[in-house]
């Protein structure tokens, strides 16, 4: 993961959309005349970013629990008492396509606008097959309508929903009898994720949804230890999950598992940051195990972060990752995660032109300079969709007194 | 801290740069026959932030030794090694005027974006007379030429320079011997800094230091408690210091000597972040004494963040502040942590008409929105100085797959 393969005065040459080339720009020079040159000298070129675990379709906003929380509140007590996610829940299930597209464009222009080119969107605020099948056709349409890439993952079982208090084996019953084939049948996810979690859903539970889905072709993915250790990362090496995410109260036993069955582990230091349980996935672990590590926002109704380079540098702070891991993790590790590295995730010849340039001279600064956005440009299937080059300067004025 | 004095719908009247009026907009509006009007419908309006703690001027940059501390090396260590801070300084000593001017300028640029209106700078990366000196006139250039307020602090005794090695003592005298006279002969800065600390300077040298900037017109600030429980607490209170800044292993002594002296605290939850010590600042303790609270990014080669709204939030995250709370340590508490407060750091009539609009519904949404710049419109002295309204946006583009 600390290999980058850095190509110092480097270009990238581009053909309808896709990477033809890449090397030293005297040879690229060479080999190509170009229509149309963009410059990045002086800064450093990297793959669009690749976020694999977003939240991003919903309504509403919950900065009332986050004071709650800031003042002591627990996420499980906020769940107890029918707030947190159960309120995203209410306002999503209210909300029409139409204004969860809305809502949903405008995060991925945020997003875009910080680097990222492809994003995986768990559904999971619905909770009804139909509410399900609602936020995932709102992400259909997402991945139709903005040029970011949305990649769709079903997660019904991302909390049990209030008419099944008391009753999550009732709820498991019906994603499996009825949502997951439903979801299949009409194409609408790639994967399928369960939130494995003390009073939500047990392992077993987490095991007999995933094969399910499965079986509908739905690749598997796991949240798994993100507030205790349950034994997820297990389930996950079980399973044969593509990824098991969060991993902050993981054991040694279940990194391992991960490691031998090849499982990716998708780490979101801001989502630990913002539940403020002061504690990170042990990536060092991991990577020392060979758990291919990826990293993402985590961005939800819980952790609102549209910003994949702040995930980066939290990474490094909180998780002692290099830049240059953290920026594997939350490009190609990414990509493997989502399923998409054959098209994105790296500047290779025949992936997708999906391009960050950033306005600094290496990618150290990744992590060290943190908290603005690093972004110049962002091209996407070889187009410049983003270009903050005079952008955020300011409308610059004498000093009058 | 808790009282904002939140005005809904409400609006701000200026005129020459000064506030004028703030109430209802109805109110305003029937007062005032307004010749342009800006728009914050649906948006949080606030004063701009203040920024009470940055060691602005420098060049360079510590990248490599960012990937050191992210791999396990202490600060100290750096220290030690010649890295760290010391290599700033060779850099800095070898910069012109003209350099630094330039390296400022950019920095203003971005805290402005962020929505920052004033700032305080300290010197500390020459530790000669002459190029302590060189750095303040350079902060000086900077507040004439940038619209953001520049309010310079002298810190000479930021570090003991390479030369004065084993013998802090001998560069203690230069500062009082000629240093500070040069200085404050100049009127090149307002107040006056030492970095207490084990290794650095001594209780007793930072009080002589500061004793001596207060006897030539410098007002008294110091680095205490921030990698070790010193007692620079104590001090502050002892020498009736303005603020006393990081306080990061602070003792219950000291905070409450802080509190009857009425001592500001300026806390800096991304520079603990930076060094990665995994511990803050105890701000619930000190609000409960009732020690003012101020907050700044702690802006410096070791901590490359010019995001107020990021202190924020990780003054929220980190050290349990509520939003309201971090809103007034990062507003009004840190313009009198600057001795400005009759100036700015709150919409109230007479004041500078600095203000920052945002693009959120609530003062709730700086903390739980983390990571992205939240500003939408920047005003200086009354004139709009940033417009982020469309420029973030992308360009959009459909999918032609």
């Amino acid at each position: 993961m600390r290999e980058l393969g850095i190509v110092r005065d480097g270009a990238v040459a581009i053909r309808e959309g896709r990477i033809v080339a890449v090397g030293k720009t005297q040879e690229i020079a060479k080999a190509f005349r170009a229509d149309y040159v963009i410059s990045a000298k002086d800064k450093l070129v990297l793959p669009g970013f690749v976020d694999p675990h977003t939240h991003l379709v919903f309504a509403g906003s919950l900065e009332d629990e986050f004071q709650l929380r800031v003042e002591g509140a627990s996420r499980m007590e906020l769940l107890s008492s029918g707030g947190d996610i159960l309120r995203i829940v209410k306002e999503t299930r209210r909300a029409g396509t139409e204004k969860l597209v809305e809502l949903g464009l405008e995060r991925l222009d945020s997003m875009l606008a910080h680097g990222t080119t492809t994003v995986e969107a768990k559904s999971g605020y619905g909770l009804t097959t139909q509410d399900e099948i609602k936020i995932l056709e709102a992400t259909r349409r997402l991945n139709r309508l903005h040029c970011v890439n949305v990649v769709a993952t079903f997660m019904g079982a991302n909390a049990v929903p209030p008419e099944y208090n008391g009753n999550p084996e009732e709820y498991v019953n019906l994603l499996i009898g009825e949502t997951i084939p439903k979801i299949a049948e009409k194409w609408l996810a790639e994967f399928c994720d369960v939130f494995c979690e003390r009073r939500l859903f047990s392992l077993e539970q987490a095991k007999r949804i995933l094969v399910r889905g499965k079986a509908y072709g739905l690749k598997p993915k796991i949240h798994a230890d993100q507030m205790s250790l349950l034994g997820g990362a297990e389930i996950a090496a079980d399973v044969g999950a593509v990824s098991a995410e969060h991993l902050v109260f993981s054991s040694v036993e279940g990194i391992k598992a991960l490691a031998e069955r090849g499982v990716i582990a998708v780490l979101l230091p801001a989502s630990a940051f913002s539940l403020m349980i002061g504690r990170y996935a042990d990536a060092r672990l991991m990577i020392d195990y060979g758990v291919p590590v990826a990293l993402g926002t985590g961005f939800s109704a819980d952790c609102w972060v549209e910003n994949q380079q702040l995930a980066i540098a939290m990474a490094c702070h909180f998780m002692r990752m290099t830049p240059a891991e953290a920026v594997t993790a939350a490009t190609i590790n990414a990509a493997h995660a989502v399923n998409r590295a054959g098209e994105v995730g790296s500047l290779e010849v025949g992936k997708r032109a999906d391009v960050a340039i950033l306005n600094v001279p290496n990618h150290r600064f990744l992590g060290y300079c943190f908290g603005s956005n690093l972004v110049d440009k962002v091209i996407k299937n070889g187009r410049v969709v983003v270009d903050r080059e005079k952008q955020d300067a300011p409308v610059f004025m004498s000093k009058i007194e």
